[in-house]
């Protein structure tokens, strides 16, 4: 499993991705989901990663090749709408030429990605895109979107990521449901990639990973834990 | 869908359950999950019913019956095992009467229970009876047994259902796991039905249904995402 996240603040974008790859609870390992473009003044471009390693890996090679090769590219494209078009691109080109044999061993092709960023005359914009190549834009009723083990982080997300939180918070919040899934599924694990980016910066200045035992990632929990059961007590009491 | 939740602290029980059933979002209803058995002063049994409602409807309509016509029954079995065995055995008995029938329509048996409860003599005791009929029993590691739509509200419950914790904090923080998990899945609905039992009290005396809009749970709401708000932003800041 995996589980990622997409932020869209009025202030910024916020990006996190968990970095464990499993085949059984006997093999696992650690790999990062999360992959930036960035031409500093000109765009911020950042993917995470959710599905099969292989799958993933070759759609960001591609993409890294077809950018260094030229013609219709990462780098040159003038939209977020144009970017999630070439990783569809890409992820239908992997399936067309690994699917067949995939199925062969009774498997199916299985990548998908969430895209955020921004590019220079244009607003930040996030996607998440599906295994199939289609994609959905986050409008201003989605502050985020999220994949892979989704359910036991959102319903963090939902108390304090609104579009008018501050990139600061929001960010807090987003910590927090990693802690909350981490410690109910064992199948997503740290570190932790983070980037947050904010608005018009054009630059990445906030990115930070988060190993096993992180001194701030154990305060923040503590607070979290100490704090919320403070809010519990103080809760109006129940009249039966 | 459905959610119920089962807490076992040291100062006593509590019980939770939905009641929406469905079909298809086309296609819901109102039924109550949640079924006392009480003779003050001898016991209290609480079970909590997911899966197909006919199935469990059935179940519960053995064991009344089965009650009502004396021998070993749940009013005079001496233990919460012996309670849990008869549940058991009044699910298999449909399940073998109706089973092949569901077959025929590509249908399984399919009801689940949450059993709690105090028998005089005994401590109070928290059980998971599976569709098979074999169950498990809350340890003094398990604060709590959920089933239905159970991720939502995990994290929740995870913050401030330790077994020391008190009863009137503990229901707030149940309560609290109803409305993420209602947020997130609509097959999940009003009215809520709770019950705390106190520890040897041996009788019922808080039991309270929550219907759509009522008055305390909107407080609730409202001073619990006020609360976390809060405590994110006291949080420690992040250090990049």
């Amino acid at each position: 499993m995996t589980y990622c996240v997409g932020v869209k603040l009025d202030d910024g974008l916020i990006f996190a991705s968990d970095s464990r790859t499993h085949a059984g609870v006997d093999n696992y390992a650690s790999f990062c989901k999360m992959t930036v473009f960035e031409q500093p003044g000109d765009r911020v471009l950042v993917l995470l990663s959710s599905g099969d390693l292989a799958a993933t890996q070759a759609v960001i090679g591609v993409l890294r090749q077809r950018a260094a090769a030229g013609a219709s590219h990462i780098w040159s494209v003038t939209s977020m709408f144009d970017v999630a078009n070439l990783v569809a691109d890409a992820m239908r080109d992997i399936e067309r030429r690994d699917g067949p044999f995939l199925e062969s061993g009774g498997l199916k092709f299985n990548a998908s990605f969430i895209l955020g960023g921004q590019i220079a005359g244009e607003d930040m914009r996030l996607f998440r895109i599906y295994a199939e190549g289609n994609f959905i834009e986050a409008g201003t009723e989605t502050t985020f979107l999220q994949t892979g083990e989704a359910k036991y982080g959102k319903p963090i997300l939902d108390l304090a990521v609104t579009h008018g939180a501050s990139l600061e918070d929001a960010t807090k919040c987003v910590l927090v449901s990693y802690d909350s899934t981490m410690l109910s599924n064992l199948s997503v694990g740290m570190p932790i990639d983070l980037l947050c980016y904010a608005r018009n910066a054009l630059q990445v200045s906030m990115k930070r990973r988060f190993d096993a035992g992180d001194a701030y990632f154990e305060v923040l929990k503590s607070h979290w834990i100490a704090g919320t059961r403070r809010v519990f007590h103080e809760l109006p009491a129940l009249v039966w």
